[in-house]
């Protein structure tokens, strides 16, 4: 940019090429080697800041770029935990791109706000309509999409937390009863629990009187009996069951709830409850038409929410929330102060995304989603899914025939839970640490539930969904792993 | 990113280079040529939509890349209004600068997720060390910083509104009482009754009992008196007043709540209620030590929000949000779900920002902050915000040497509110609407409240904080506002 009279150097125009193709070729030679780097950091508390300056530097660096640059190699990289690293197997990956980067360098050049229509009608529009693309794509009935003329449609939030929350909000704003209570199987993601301590539901994380947690069954699955008895239970001492959400694709073990069932349980024992679908990183398996079971049901529900910035190859952040009814979020979320008062708003032929979460201010995140169901086309993501979940059927099979593992949920999609058959829970979680402190790989873990006389086992938990990473980097952790023990 | 065995083509190496380097020469040819754009796009309502596919492509567009970007330019370009244009002086500015983008840029590259400090501890004492350098920067006391070995410290959240929210959502942790009310002025942003209405404080934006909007004086600050009767008048029938914000630069005028003032009732009145400081636009100027007094009492508050991504040079999203006791936002927030725990988290010795905000997965922000304060360091950040400030002078001293013009509300730093003299409202509504649909500026609204028999006005908003605008910008403005009346 250029220099103002009396102002401060901005880079020029020239300068800032320079520079961001540097940043571009530092980009792309750390994707290319960063398999030789450890997974997981080493670093000590403290060890990163320490070598900072404890006060922001007086005067510019404007002429020392090479020093910015060399702070990042020295001071930064040792501190990370590679999350791009094609040995990443750790809780669900965060999927970066090329097109979805280039496409959020650009969103960061453009720097405009799409808090309103009329503050940038393409950044709402091209949302509006990636939306609709991506929505479709899932499957997803046209009563989500705005361009069937209906009262549905998306928006992209932060994350599924926030996602969850706007959910309960709306569902909230949608009834006129105190006394509520939200339900969710005892494996969903603690965004519930913590939406409904925002929303001053819940007092706190162990508020089980207003986040009622149904057991699950056999597949760690939701057990809408359970369900139905505990929603009976509070309507009979004057609570008002308004929330459910129904998971597909636990975090613990990709588990998913059966949306049908539960929708089927809430027509007959709470028909104004709100059912939100939390589908956070399994929903991206929808994109192939074999995985859409899962959601089975869906025409049933009031939301639903995935977030392509899990397993979608675009950048976080990226959370895709989907309604059947805009007004209903609208209700929950709207407030019209003068200075955005505006004549596109007043007319209602516009959608206004401040009104469909919490900031006011949005960046065009749309552009992500577009670069790259561009780029990579519809066929391109779902060979994408598939080969991920080819090699989770391969570490599953070398699981099955190797007798010193146990498969400890059934493989849903692309995620492996598995724990030594002998030496408990200590001998699962030490072979884990061991893989982790070695750095080749990094693996998390979760604990299964106690079910049907079977009882909790701490298991080690292997989500293949790295944007780099190939069969070679599977075949090398299993070896790894199988040899550890 | 090279390419798995039967998967889709990601870009190589070299594509990622060729198509990285083309983004940022385009970014830079859009910051060299935004000003010759209209700033505000004359689209109509879904004219956008209607130029992109119903349904996303099947198959891939990656060899396809100058279409995607002769479409950014075709489709999407027309349908923006300029944020970066140097006659943009609506709402608040949203400020792009190279040292920001560049950092975006290698900030999704990386792709690492910072919800603990485990999971990449670079991201998180990175932006403990910032939150310290900003905040030090801006003359906070030390209770608010990491490194004064204090309880308090610093957490970068999206916006203003989130910032807003967990303020409350802390104060409302830190009471057992019910029957809770929060306060702010009458010209507070209206993220305050948001976030009541999320938190499900107020039933809705009009819940004035919940709420309780204080009057303004002659300046459109806050009145301590006002405010001190509102409290007393609710503590007698049985209320809690447990949220208090203050101001620092209102959206409308900039008007700056007097922080010690309030602060002073509170001891008297309220001595457990929350004090939060909204200084999301002009804490920036407090950069500088001439605009301090903004910040008069600020010891005395419990936290205080400002975002650097407004005037400060670092793209959205960078809202930054101090506190003076890091408890009393964990004890609002935080939930330890078995798959998050880890060794670093349970010796207590780092920090978790997870348990900070709503989101669970949050970026690598602070690299933005950090090549900003080093590229331009604090002198040029100082004299990027003395310069906007004296072009607002330069169109105070315009406005005040012409009879035709009224200087609306006292400029406090680089926003100039003014009406005509003549014709009311339409005329001045009538003005600002010339000069928008022209193209050439974008200047915004608002209403000053009635105070002390002077009545209320529409009144034009120019808020001077563009990274381009210079000078000679402004200068053009001014005379086409002068020639347009």
């Amino acid at each position: 940019m250029s220099t103002p009279s009396n102002a401060p150097k901005h880079l020029s125009g020239d300068q800032f090429r320079e520079l961001a193709h540097r940043a571009a070729d530092w980009i792309a030679d750390y994707w290319e080697n960063v398999e030789k780097r450890p997974v997981l950091s080493g670093v000590k508390p403290g060890e990163i800041a320490s070598q900072l300056p404890t006060r922001a530097p007086r005067s510019s660096d404007a002429h020392e770029w090479d020093a910015i640059f060399a702070d990042l190699d020295r001071i930064v990289m040792p501190g990370l935990t590679h999350w791009q690293h094609p040995n990443f197997y750790a809780f669900f990956s965060a999927n970066a791109s090329g097109p979805a980067v280039i496409a959020d360098f650009i969103c960061a050049g453009l720097g405009v706000q799409g808090m309103l229509w009329a503050t940038s009608p393409a950044c709402t529009e091209v949302e509006q309509r990636m939306m609709d693309w991506l929505g479709a794509a899932i499957g997803l009935p046209d009563r989500f999409l705005f361009q069937s003329g209906g009262t549905g449609g998306g928006v992209i939030a932060g994350t599924a937390s926030e996602s969850t929350l706007i959910a309960m909000l709306a569902a909230r704003a949608r009834t006129h009863m105190g006394n509520l209570v939200a339900y969710a199987s005892s494996q969903a993601h603690s965004s519930v629990v913590k939406a409904a301590m925002i929303a001053g539901i819940a007092k706190g994380p162990g508020d089980h009187s207003a986040v009622r947690m149904i057991s699950v069954g056999k597949d760690f699955r939701m057990r809408p009996d359970a369900l139905e008895a505990a929603i009976r239970d509070d309507l009979a001492s004057g609570k008002t069951p308004f929330y459910v959400c129904a998971t597909v694709g636990t975090t613990g073990v990709t588990a998913v709830d059966p949306i049908a069932d539960i929708a089927q349980v809430l027509r007959g024992a709470a028909p104004s409850a709100w059912l939100h679908v939390d589908a956070a990183h399994s929903g991206a398996a929808c994109i192939c038409e074999e995985h859409r079971w899962m959601l089975r049901g869906v025409e049933h529900v009031d939301s639903l929410c995935f977030n392509p910035h899990k397993w979608l190859l675009t950048n976080f952040d990226c959370g895709c929330l989907w309604v059947a009814r805009r007004d209903d979020v609208t209700r929950a979320l709207s407030i019209s102060p003068e200075y955005l008062r505006n004549a596109a708003t007043e007319s209602g032929a516009v959608v206004d995304y401040r009104d469909w979460h919490i900031p006011l201010g949005r960046r065009f995140r749309a552009l992500k989603l577009w670069f790259v169901m561009r780029h990579y086309g519809l066929d391109g993501l779902e060979a994408y899914i598939r080969e991920h979940i080819r090699l989770a059927q391969l570490v599953e099979s070398w699981i099955n025939a190797d007798a010193r593992f146990v498969l400890a949920a059934p493989r849903t999609v692309n995620l492996v839970c598995f724990r030594l058959r002998e030496g408990g829970d200590a001998a699962t979680k030490a072979l884990m640490d061991r893989i982790n402190s070695g750095g080749r790989a990094y693996l998390t873990h979760t604990t299964t539930p106690a079910v049907d006389g079977e009882p909790a086992h701490l298991v080690i938990r292997m989500a293949i969904s790295g944007t780099l990473t190939q069969e070679r980097h599977v075949r090398e952790t299993w070896s790894l792993i199988a040899g550890s023990v």
